[in-house]
């Protein structure tokens, strides 16, 4: 892997800049790549928008932020708006269809992350783990062990098992995605 | 302010990655300055060695890392030997002399972040939040009002009153630092 570029957007609240800590500690003291995470504020952050970005490399990683995402993770309609045409030709995307109602490319993964946190977890707020769960899964970029020991030294304490719960029905999820495809594939 | 760059560096486990996410916070979504905040993880993150970033200014930031600090905060004696020497001439360096026995500079402000967390504040883990405090009214970069905020805005649940204790009794240190200096040089 010689650099892998990963976005994560959508609405401040939504949980993406912790989502973007723990993939980073997964892949860069777990899984022991090079990685950088930044977060980015400026005027569009008073509007609500919320972005963090992680790239890993096998190597030492020269410019930090995301040129053009090999994945793109959009938790609202606004973020597919502004960032789904910078994906690189054959990058994934994968939005929250809780919230988004036009991904404005067919080639997107539409995941229920919100409605499955409010609904399979209990918990609306566990919709960045679930969608980490999701990502994990999808993309490969990151092993689904050192995601789990990521999440859990990061969250708040007595949260874990809500948190486990999250991730696993992240990854439960893409893993009926992925069936559903190959089955129609077939 | 055209361009300020602040390093945070430490032990992991420290909570200095929190720390930049707030300072960032606080500066970009609270006072509206353009606000890059990195970390990168590496080999040296396996070593248990933790550093973020935070990169504030009066307009868009085109390299999002630091490339000498304005402001150096060290909360143990490795970061110190690391990153002592980049600081820029008329840099602002700040220790937690908890840990720091050398600062290989008589230049550096000592505050004992870590033994006023833990007989002040009653909690050892806030030793990050108490240096928030004591930065920001070292270097004025951001104000209390948005970094209280942006604390407020961060920290687990049920932790409120003590994460804002902290940040007083960080605020208060270094008061009575800057009251010191200043009855030493009359």
């Amino acid at each position: 892997m010689k650099r892998y570029e990963i976005r994560l957007a959508g609405s401040g609240g939504q949980g993406l800049i912790l989502a973007g800590i723990i993939l980073a500690e997964a892949a860069g003291v777990h899984d022991g790549k090079f990685v950088c995470q930044t977060q980015s504020y400026g005027p569009e952050a008073r509007g609500g928008a919320s972005k963090a970005e992680v790239v890993i490399s096998d190597e030492e990683i020269d410019y930090p932020q995301v040129i053009k995402p090999d994945l793109l993770l959009c938790m609202n309609q606004r973020s597919c708006e502004a960032y789904a045409f910078d994906l690189k030709p054959d990058g994934l995307m994968v939005v929250d269809d809780s919230f988004v109602h036009d991904t404005l490319t067919t080639l997107a993964v539409p995941l229920p992350f919100t409605k499955i946190a409010r609904e399979e977890v209990g918990r609306e707020q566990t919709a960045n783990i679930v969608a980490l769960g999701a990502l994990a899964v999808l993309s490969g970029v990151v092993s689904l062990a050192s995601l789990k020991t990521a999440v859990l030294a990061r969250i708040p304490p007595g949260t874990g098992e809500l948190n486990e719960k999250a991730l696993d029905a992240g990854i439960a999820a893409a893993g009926r995605y992925l069936e559903e495809k190959a089955g129609k594939s077939q």
